[in-house]
């Protein structure tokens, strides 16, 4: 267990995390920040200041704290841009990932994507990556394609080369599935989308908070992920779209910010990233997410990369030697573990292995994780889900398998 | 000045507002409140504790702090719903009214507005009640009438109601104006709707802070707010819709947790509200406004009504007396005054106005404050607006006049 000695250095990473003590005071064993990670205290801080004493709105106010805060907002711009290697102009902040995908699919999509043109999603897409994109195809008359898994659970870019053609206006996937931890080569997968002419866009969500992320190295065309995965707060994520992109892309929602001169004649629009932000945004979530992503960037995604690995490693190794434990995924997941207990009619409902596991303060997720497409080709209605953050450690992973242990005596 | 008697019954109320304290220590007196609300300490340790110590994703763990978080994200919007006369299972909650607005132009718009039918505005909406509506009219096909004001700057209704016709689909009008703060008589223009068989939908931005709503003694149809302007947080708002439109409208976006059963051949959706909720929620900011509900319901609605009624008509009193001051919008504003400083070539730039007052720590708007279209029916750039809450008292009216004094100095 080499690798684990990466995880001392983070020995008072946890002490940061006000959500990792249960009410009672003990440690908690979170392990669904797949689902959403707990906050860092510079980032609720960082939250309550922006709401109090330094609060004014944005790009509004003539008064110096407005300026002020119109600068700290631009900031999180600019520092959001900085992480994933795109320009300040191109960051459009929305409510979260969701959100993002659904601007693309309704603005650029429906400029972009007719009847007959064709789409490629994965077999382990999010819901929130395959939804959209039927919203969209149902109103354009385009075709979706469902590019297959290998045998340990990675999109299977081999079979999307094979499958890609000419009418494939847009390719979109999971830069890191939420329930196997399989990392997409995106190099490659953006190669194979412009090799056709298509528009690559990767859902984040995963990948933001665990790899070190490039979009120009990469060369997508649009990138979305939330905050709250990236230790931040709810309330916000982003769009990051290559600029001549979104400079041509319709604006999604109207009102006030987003527009250039309204008359009841015509009405223009700003440029981006302004008109793809309606309304009064979310001010003091960005300024909340900019601290995120300073805390997140001080630690060093390469380090917490290696962090996971490591863990997922370790878990996968014990859960492994067990006979009544099926793993699924690659075993170079990034921080995610998905399981069964038990085999055939002695398998174990996660949901029971969760609750039981609950009354351990051990936090697991149990379900579809917004994958039933993947649930169903995986042919079980929903798996055990174990995922890592900054601030796990071994003694998670012990915590874990004591409660699978007492569920297996429980269920015997 | 009898009225402000009032006053002197939330003189501690102030001290709960960190925003309400310069950099410097001293009282900032803070009069743009119709752009954002400063938050009280509750709701700002709301949100902190939501993002730390109770922090959790809602509806998918099977752990109990979730739950818990699930009943309190559910609770916030329950406590919602009967803040202004609904139900719960009639509140969506969206980024703000604005997003609300899109997405009732968005769904219901699409389904029920075609080519030829009509949609009636006023001159003094805000942009994100007039932009969605635009977008929708080109879209479909549909036209935009605009219902013109009295002298006093309030929606004629007369004229609203021999406008109307059975083309019409739908009326969307500002509850309050948030330049002149005139009041509109939204039972009246429900009434008016109904009678040719088009919907209402309120803007209530600047009436849910300052007035008791209640959506069912209205007879209105769709109801939207901020919460960033209800003394709560940004990034979250509400839509109210009457349950059978909900019921009846398609989803917005798509994504997690707004769905009932994914797969690539068919996906079916949630019940409302859910259906209109796709992705992780705004979580600790549901759970942050329902502390706003609660604190200024705790004063009471009726008395806020009371306090900025008497600090309009004290400074509508003072100003009115200037010979070089016009004031627009009507006597019983609710809450905020527009005026103009000088006349003709001896016109005052608002914007000059708000730098000057910022130097004694006055803080007022000036702009076309989101509604180009009111300005261009004024006939002026813009206006200087100061707007009060509950937070406001005569201080900041004593050192906004001797603001305006001093201006009047420099550019006599």
């Amino acid at each position: 267990m080499n690798e684990l000695s990466t995880l001392a250095r983070f020995g008072d990473v946890r002490a940061q995390f006000p959500g990792m003590i249960t009410g009672e005071g003990k440690p908690w064993h979170y392990l669904d920040t797949a689902a959403t990670a707990q906050k860092p205290r510079v980032v609720i801080d960082a939250m309550a200041r922006a709401l109090g004493e330094d609060y004014a709105t944005v790009h509004r106010g003539v008064y110096a704290r407005s300026a002020e805060m119109t600068l700290a907002y631009e900031g999180a711009r600019r520092r959001v841009a900085e992480f994933i290697g795109g320009s300040e102009d191109e960051i459009v902040f929305t409510r979260g990932a969701t959100e993002a995908i659904n601007l693309v699919a309704a603005t650029w999509g429906m400029e972009n994507i007719g009847p007959g043109d064709r789409i490629l999603l994965s077999v382990l897409e999010h819901h929130s990556n395959i939804v959209p994109w039927q919203m969209l195809a149902e109103r354009t008359g385009a075709q979706i394609d469902i590019c297959p898994l290998t045998s340990d659970g990675c999109i299977d870019l081999d079979a999307a080369e094979a499958m890609l053609t000419e009418r494939h206006k847009l390719v979109a996937l999971a830069h890191v599935s939420n329930v196997l931890g399989s990392v997409l080569d995106a190099k490659r997968a953006a190669d194979l989308a412009h090799g056709v002419g298509a528009k690559l866009l990767l859902d984040g969500c995963q990948a933001a908070p665990r790899l070190k992320v490039d979009v120009a190295a990469i060369g997508c065309d649009f990138y979305v992920f939330s905050a709250h995965k990236l230790y931040g707060p709810t309330g916000i994520g982003a769009l990051w779209a290559r600029s001549e992109i979104l400079a041509a892309m319709p604006p999604y929602q109207g009102g006030g910010s987003m527009i250039d001169r309204v008359t009841f004649e015509k009405t223009t629009y700003a440029p981006p990233p302004q008109r793809f932000e309606a309304g009064t945004p979310a001010i003091a979530e960005a300024i909340a997410l900019h601290a995120a992503v300073d805390f997140i960037e001080a630690i060093g995604l390469d380090n917490v990369h290696a962090h996971e690995r490591a863990l997922v490693a370790k878990l996968r190794e014990e859960l492994g030697a067990m006979n009544d434990i099926t793993l699924f995924g690659p075993a170079d997941s990034a921080g995610i573990v998905s399981f069964a207990l038990g085999q055939g009619s002695g398998t174990v409902h996660p949901h029971d292995l969760g609750t039981i596991l609950d009354e351990a303060d051990v936090a697991i997720r149990a379900g579809h994780h917004c994958a039933q497409p993947l649930m169903d080709h995986l042919g079980v209605p929903a798996t055990a889900r174990a995922s890592f953050g900054i601030y796990s450690d071994e003694s998670d992973i012990v915590a874990l398998l004591e409660g699978i242990a007492r569920t297996r005596r429980i269920f015997a």
